[in-house]
């Protein structure tokens, strides 16, 4: 793989200084019209030999074209924020926006080829680890995205070289560690862990370039002219294949209704909605849960253990009553609630997870969403702001989402508040008639009501494609607000406990 | 996420009469669509738990539909055929060409998910045989397939009461065994490997449908729906996509050569062409060389070792001189050429590597590719009978492919027997001249002549993106045949001799 990166390929200086020229002009044209198009982001990766030139390339770029509109992104050990959360929570805070270019140096291949090479982790789990990248990568292209990696290569000998040249040097001496001798002698290690992430993660969407790194000018053109191309390629095809996303979307919503189908209960349709508690038996459940609740809490807090908790369910259902009466009983420090609507324009420049990924919390605190990234799949499918393909491929992106959250020993708990659609009708017109609540119901309201049905059927396939034995969905019988409260505070309870009983012991 | 499928959803007889009349009628004249469209196969899979309707479904199918273009596969153990070759063997004997329907029961999931639940392979394990089947259905549907995956469900309970009637009904208990009520005592361990098993396979272009299978009229009416509008999605979205791609790559292949790119090597221009060997010490290296090899294979054949060779280079380049070589020493019995040029209607009708599927040898054969999938990248390439995305995605598909060769323990190496051009332009004129060789030339190699370059450049990246330390290209400098024929014969004596040297003991 890499006899095709050591051929001793040399530019002139001369040579370098006139296409510079040219290459810069090329890129700033280019870059202005990303930001004129501004629908998608342009990831850049730098990885590959200490001394092959990733840092200098990635000046390179800054200089060459308007650095306002690039973020350069060097990743050393995790801090202690970083830590307490998911692994991907760096890499997701750092995306850049539409129309933007994000550099990384040291990215996300960084830490798995070390601890594979340090033999930390075995085969599969390296491969674990590379997967996760995969559908990182894959997630961000579907959405639009254009991401190439360049893998800068040296031999061995000239790396040897290139470290002793270093170490003599006064001035740059500094830069040398330990680490670089103790690396360059794993130079083959390095090189075999290298073969087996560019074989794994060299996909269509998201390219890798192996780059001959010995001669700075050359590799500096190879560089520009990469991202040219790509930048090129990319801004002609977007046009089309968003042109093709829609006519696609289109074709599939005139699909006139089949012949006819069965008619299909939702798992809605089996829950038992006049489940209820009277108002003594509720004061007496509440105040004991809500106390219980509390002494968790703070045990979780002191173990580090965190918890989120998703919201969802129709208009009127109650979650606001639900969230209220879990938050009362707690220490107002480590709990937070998020509460989303419509996106902002800074969150449509974005993945549609990255609002999410941004409310991840610290280890210790519970943190509660209203409405979340279930809304992909209810409200944006039904209304039609995601299309059928962006859709039907949200269970898998959320799936994997969530699956990083439970890695990270987060507790996930996901609710959805019922109610029925006659008690659905009652609330509405009841807060019509209450001056302090009519503000409570809008325009909207009534036309989501209309659509009952069509929520129902995307309610029923998000449970199907979502629900999961460590991150369930829990139906919620609401027409009774005290049932539902006490059953939603218990489900707290239970997982919270379990959750701290069982932690797993941690060195200190 | 089964709970969506204990709902205990029914449908009368005559509800189902009625509906299965018309859904017959759709399935047909859908099913005809497809076949005179002929542009992409269908594949069906039934997975799920015993007694839940595979098998009546699978009839089903076949009776509403014109079963001459249905084929249904069923899978048990597997054979010693399929023993001696990759797991995935199997699966691609059985697609179906474009315009057929292949219906799969017990197909690529189910041992897997037997060997998980059995506890003979861990999770990571068990995500790395996922793994293999994600990639498989990926290519399949990036070539255009539609793949339709179904889960027939029904709860604990209910298997119980069928299992237990099935065993008194006297003319149908021959079909219980012992391993059904041991299945059924590990239910809830199918049920958790299931769910992992659609949490990471169920995607946009491969999903999953969990259909309750209690109610025979109920999930016979969902199964033909579902197929029924996923063959309508499909037939209409194939058409905007195929217009889509032929778009895209008119304008990628329009794109105006760039304003200029540095000057690059490729890896043949390292080479040492001058390299030769006198025909004296040839004919002593030769001689020895070949008595080596037969006296290896004939090993190779004993230890059911198999050597999958590929061959490919310039025309005229000596591959078929070469090739000779190999097999002069060889029994017969125990090897094969292949020799591959322009594909047939059969094979145009599959997916690229399915001919090269086809050709996967069983245990301690020889088999030689001359030519090979490699046609992808280098001829469909060049003359565009692939299109940019299409051969840039081959990368990872045929890596992908010889890893599946590799993990079976066949021995692959890839020759690219080079010639300088100037050599290439003698030999041509030569056989112009030499009337029993004027039909080795044609108008064609003229043309590929011209594009020189072009090859070089598609050469050198096929070498970038698939030489790997486990099934690495050997660049065999040919402009002396002599010396080539010897470098390209000792290369397989070593990698032979080191794998029967390195065999992993078997118990037998």
């Amino acid at each position: 793989m890499f006899q095709t990166a050591e051929l001793g390929q040399k530019v002139t200086k001369d040579e370098f200084k006139e296409r510079e020229l040219e290459l810069r002009t090329e890129l700033l044209s280019l870059q202005q019209k990303l930001r004129k198009v501004s629908s998608f982001p342009v990831l850049i990766d730098f990885a590959g030999v200490r001394g092959a030139g990733k840092g200098t390339s990635a000046s390179l770029l800054n200089k060459w074209m308007d650095a306002r509109l690039i973020d350069t992104f060097g990743y050393y050990e995790r801090s202690e924020e970083e830590n307490e959360r998911p692994v991907f929570w760096r890499y997701w805070r750092d995306l850049p926006s539409h129309g933007r270019m994000g550099i990384y140096l040291s990215g996300r291949y960084s830490r798995p080829m070390l601890e594979y090479v340090y033999g930390n982790i075995n085969q599969e789990q390296f491969y674990q680890r590379l997967k996760r990248i995969i559908r990182f990568e894959k997630l961000l292209a579907d959405d639009g995205a254009l991401i190439q990696k360049f893998w800068m290569h040296i031999s061995r000998e000239v790396q040897e070289v290139r470290l002793r040249k270093l170490e003599k040097d006064p001035l740059r001496s500094w830069r040398m560690s330990d680490k670089d001798w103790k690396h360059w002698e794993l130079y083959d290690r390095f090189i075999d862990a290298t073969e087996q992430v560019i074989a794994q993660t060299n996909t269509g969407h998201a390219p890798w370039q192996i780059i001959e790194g010995e001669d700075h000018y050359y590799r500096s053109l190879r560089v520009g002219e990469v991202m040219r191309d790509a930048l090129v390629r990319h801004l002609k095809t977007i046009k089309i294949r968003r042109k093709y996303q829609k006519e696609l979307s289109q074709q599939l919503d005139d699909q006139e209704p089949s012949n006819g189908s069965t008619r299909q209960l939702t798992i809605m349709d089996g829950l038992d909605m006049s489940k209820h508690l009277a108002k003594g038996e509720y004061k007496g459940l509440l105040k004991k849960a809500q106390g219980r609740l509390g002494a968790l809490h703070q045990q979780a807090v002191q173990n580090k253990k965190s918890c989120v908790l998703v919201f969802e369910g129709p208009d009127a259902a109650g979650k606001g009553g639900s969230i209220r009466h879990i938050t009362e009983p707690l220490d107002a420090r480590f709990f937070k609630v998020h509460q989303f609507s419509a996106p902002t324009d800074e969150e449509l420049a974005h993945h549609y997870l990255w609002r999410f990924w941004r409310c991840i919390p610290r280890s210790g605190r519970l943190t509660i969403f209203d409405r979340s990234w279930y809304g992909r799949v209810l409200v944006e499918r039904v209304e039609g702001f995601a299309d059928n393909n962006e859709w039907r491929r949200a269970y898998a992106e959320i799936n994997d989402f969530e699956e990083q959250l439970i890695e990270n020993n987060i507790v996930l708990l996901k609710f959805w508040i019922h109610i029925s659609a006659e008690e659905q009708l009652a609330r509405f017109e009841a807060r019509q008639k209450i001056p302090h609540k009519q503000w409570k119901l809008t325009e909207e309201d009534w036309r989501n009501r209309d659509k009952w049905d069509d929520y129902a059927k995307a309610t029923h396939d998000m449970i199907q494609h979502t629900s999961k034995k460590d991150s369930p969905w829990i139906l919620v019988e609401n027409n009774n607000k005290h049932y539902g409260r006490i059953k939603v505070l218990n489900a707290v309870c239970d997982a919270l406990e379990n959750a701290i009983d069982n932690q797993p012991e941690t060195v200190s």
